[in-house]
């Protein structure tokens, strides 16, 4: 699974449904929605971890910030709280501040579930940076980051487990049945890495996104809608909604880690192209059947010497991987404006939705 | 967490409580709660793991041993279906055969979990042989078998939360409470293999092997009991019956560990001295006080030449490992027997449990 990563300006416009006073394109409402998200979730998160084993719970709270390696207090950084704010925006949406109260707990266990998949993830990536800070398996060692995610699912299923609202139970399989869902993205992102360039469809590496980075934003959503006791066709929506925004996010995430400027993403540009990353737009480019894809997969597999990443990144947008990305994302955001409008009709009540997938996707603050 | 291996006769007498004709020591009811478990469970593992996505299945399948590497259908192997049988005895100990029935799900979820910890236990200690067989991470590599560990946990707590029972959000919440349990067990393990053999004491190695090994075998009798409807303290006695026998186990494996016949075991006799494996026997020698336990403290740390295994067995031997590991075994059945008959009053109908309980300790088949 993917973190956002930092500022951008993308494509696609949003919140086009909402009302003028809603602003959600200005990033202030999703601000406070986070802020207000984690001011909600943090105490059950910080419960939960406290009742952990001691050297497991210990790896938790530096994982999420709120330690550092010799156990000494630590202030924050434990992510933007994307998900949870979801989760009590969709609940919030359908059924007002009540569901919302009686999400908090569902929320908790969204991030705990993102957070046992990013321990997972950077053993397996062996990503050695997660929030600007050295990753949990750097520091307690790849056995002991296993074992603390393993507690996390836990974590997040037994809170579910326990609580007694009437949506709980459907929450736990929707958020167990994404658990599984967010294994096989992980599955196919390592196998897609081995692969050759020639050997990826595009298809595969859509499925792929949504699965990892997709997923998990809907699983919220829809959850949220499960606490506000909504029906079906509308739990479906938010779903629909949260893939269809992190999607977008996903593609915009691949045109930062090829173009982004690495003053304003902490990530030089080109990143991606220097690990041969095969990201959306490399394999719309590579898929394109223009004389470029065969350059660029000629690049892709040759060794490397002196690199030129500016001529890399200039050969995946001659093949039209920028302009298909930019495209696909304008077109999800659209669609997940299209799910929530269908499920909240009323702009004012999808207003928080609209601006946290505005959020996700473009970072204005 | 460990799986029983191969038969043994260890000096604890169980079944004194049971009547004559139940003769729980002959192994014959277990051999048959066994396979009527197995009977009763696979069909619900089978379909549980078939809605797995296809990669991760394969995993799965071939970790049970359903499937051969090559994806082609192998026959079982999956284990001896000893927690399903506890949680399927326990239901029917207090409930009888409707209890029994109505736990079949919650059998499967326990087999689950078991399976999970089984498939990241094999990444982090590097074992490469389960069941006789490679173990997944050596044929699909460690990110995932990894994934499927985290998937076949999400499968276990989502087949929980697809129950309607009343007890199973109960048993989910135990459930996940010991999946905690058997990280901080894993976790504690290696921690200790890594100290010196000065640096550990008895107690921390006794409370990290029923953690790994007594935790979710007396999850599963308290599983069974939920099912049953039981009171509270019938629960917690089923769970303590569980913990004890799971222990009595694991001191029994430890002595063979280090005395056992190999043409019995599998297992060379001294292959955990071999590998200065701090198991029960060893540590309870080395914390003896006595010269001998000083003597196996400067083996265990001297630089590995000629391996006289046979000298170091006797050393744990002459330090008072065997008679202790033999001894705790034999209280452990003892107060596992109490305990079920506080729970279950009724010889006949707590003949089972003991059978399995006999079975686990001894393998008479």
């Amino acid at each position: 699974m993917t973190e956002p990563k930092a500022g951008l300006t993308a494509g696609c416009a949003t919140g086009t449904t909402a009302e003028p006073e809603q602003r959600p394109g200005d990033g202030h409402e999703a601000a406070l929605l986070l802020e207000r998200a984690r001011a909600a979730v943090d105490p059950v998160l910080r419960a939960a971890i406290g009742s952990l084993p001691g050297p497991i719970r210990r790896i938790a709270l530096y994982h999420f910030g709120w330690e550092h390696a010799d156990g000494t207090p630590a202030d924050g950084g434990s992510g933007k709280a994307i998900r949870p704010a979801l989760v009590l925006a969709a609940a919030s949406s359908l059924g007002g501040p009540a569901a919302r109260a009686a999400a908090v707990r569902a929320a908790a266990a969204v991030e705990l579930v993102h957070n046992f998949t990013l321990l997972h993830d950077d053993v397996m990536d062996r990503d050695t940076t997660r929030r600007h800070r050295p990753t949990a398996w750097t520091v307690f060692g790849a056995s002991e980051a296993i074992l603390a995610g393993d507690a996390l699912q836990a974590l997040a299923l037994r809170l579910l487990a326990e609580d007694r609202h009437p949506a709980a139970p459907a929450a736990a399989v929707r958020l167990a049945g994404c658990v599984i869902e967010l294994c096989a993205g992980q599955h196919a992102d390592t196998a897609m890495e081995r692969l050759g360039p020639g050997e990826v469809t595009l298809d595969e590496t859509l499925v792929m996104a949504e699965s990892k980075t997709g997923a998990l934003l809907g699983c919220a959503c829809a959850i949220g809608a499960l606490y506000a006791q909504a029906a079906d066709p509308d739990v479906a929506a938010l779903d629909a909604f949260g893939r269809a925004a992190g999607l977008a996010f996903q593609l915009i995430d691949d045109v930062i880690g090829i173009w982004g400027d690495p003053l304003r993403t902490g990530k030089p540009a080109g990143a991606d192209l220097a690990a041969r990353k095969k990201s959306l737009p490399v394999v719309a480019a590579l898929t394109s059947g223009t004389p470029a894809a065969a350059e660029l997969a000629a690049l892709y597999t040759a060794p490397r010497q002196k690199e030129d990443l500016e001529h890399l990144a200039r050969t995946v947008e001659r093949a039209g991987g920028r302009d298909w990305a930019q495209t696909q994302a304008a077109d999800r955001m659209a669609r997940a404006v299209q799910e929530v409008a269908r499920a909240v009709p009323d702009p004012e009540a999808a207003g928080g939705l609209l601006a946290l997938a505005e959020f996700v996707t473009r970072r204005s603050t």
